[in-house]
């Protein structure tokens, strides 16, 4: 049975003990041609493509039930809480995006679907990070009658998936969010920008 | 003339030099009790609120065009690129996120709005930083002959503001970054989910 997760201690990471991540200081010169500094976060993973990660927006279709979508739960040590996200994961060293998307789909959800569609690269918080990533839309179609797939995940990987139908995705992501889970900020401006269409359309 | 800005150089940030944000070592223990270590990046400047910033998803409305919304372009030092944003900017010290969200409204775009919804706290990129913010939707109500505001920049800041109809936002994005320029990822989750629902509901 697993148990909760928690952070036990928060210390100073040093520069020469950081693996995953690296601080940057970048030089800059501005409109005006002053020059200036700025803080930078970057992931040291980005492989060939040049893409750090790929988020999935799934569409399910299914003969009698209404066009769905697939998010994860899961716990986040940097912000301390179970987070609800679009699947996402990182993109290997020598992989495509595309395949990068169809692949952690189907790992941390067990749906197989087809890529529809992959979004020019789009940046995650360029404030603060290099961090970049696609956002791929996969169709998967089922049967009237096909069982919920097996997850593939890793040892020590405890993701939660959970379907749910497009035009319930805004009031569930606002229940989890009372329940004290954390939305990933993408996740809920691609529900906003739905809810956005139905009432304003 | 302002010219055009540029990245000089890229250095190591070392932590004692860091003003802006800082990286955290976590050593969390994970569902099955195993004692595990994340690397993560925060920002030092999180206020009273506890939370970093604020977005504005503006909904202009105008006795005789389309429902519009306000994106903003500006030069981000992290990417090295224009990026296209929704208007956002980091919560004061002693601000409330409200009031942060009507207030960078006003000084990025010029326009005033009447704050109808903020969004719960939600997370930036929960697996690499601590980042947070809330999503904010402003109205601006416009009369037929009403002149385009002023913007209240601070020295140094360039920032472009563009009225998009928001049935066109997403093949505007979609152009921006075909021009080179980088769509900040909340905005395309935005303006991907108001399409979708163009098109499946």
């Amino acid at each position: 049975m697993p148990s909760e997760p928690k952070v036990t201690s928060i210390d100073a990471l040093p520069t020469s003990e950081a693996k995953w991540i690296e601080f940057q200081k970048i030089s800059w010169t501005d409109q005006i041609g002053k020059p200036r500094i700025w803080e930078s976060a970057s992931r040291k993973t980005r492989g060939k493509s040049g893409v750090d990660a790929v988020a999935i927006s799934t569409i399910i279709r299914h003969p009698s039930r209404p066009p769905s979508t697939i998010i994860i739960l899961q716990y986040r040590p940097p912000v301390d809480a179970v987070c609800v996200e679009f699947p996402a994961g990182l993109v290997d060293e020598n992989e495509t995006p595309s395949d990068a998307s169809t692949r952690e789909l189907h790992e941390e959800t067990g749906y197989k679907g087809k890529l529809r569609y992959i979004s020019p690269t789009i940046v995650s918080d360029p404030g603060m990070s290099t961090a970049n990533m696609q956002l791929a839309t996969v169709e998967v179609v089922l049967g009237e009658g096909d069982k919920e797939p097996e997850q593939v995940l890793d040892d020590g990987e405890f993701i939660e998936r959970v379907v749910v139908p497009l035009g319930e995705l805004y009031e569930r992501l606002l229940k989890y969010s009372e329940e004290g889970k954390l939305v990933d900020a993408r996740l809920f401006h691609w529900a906003a920008g739905f809810h956005c269409a139905k009432t304003v359309l």
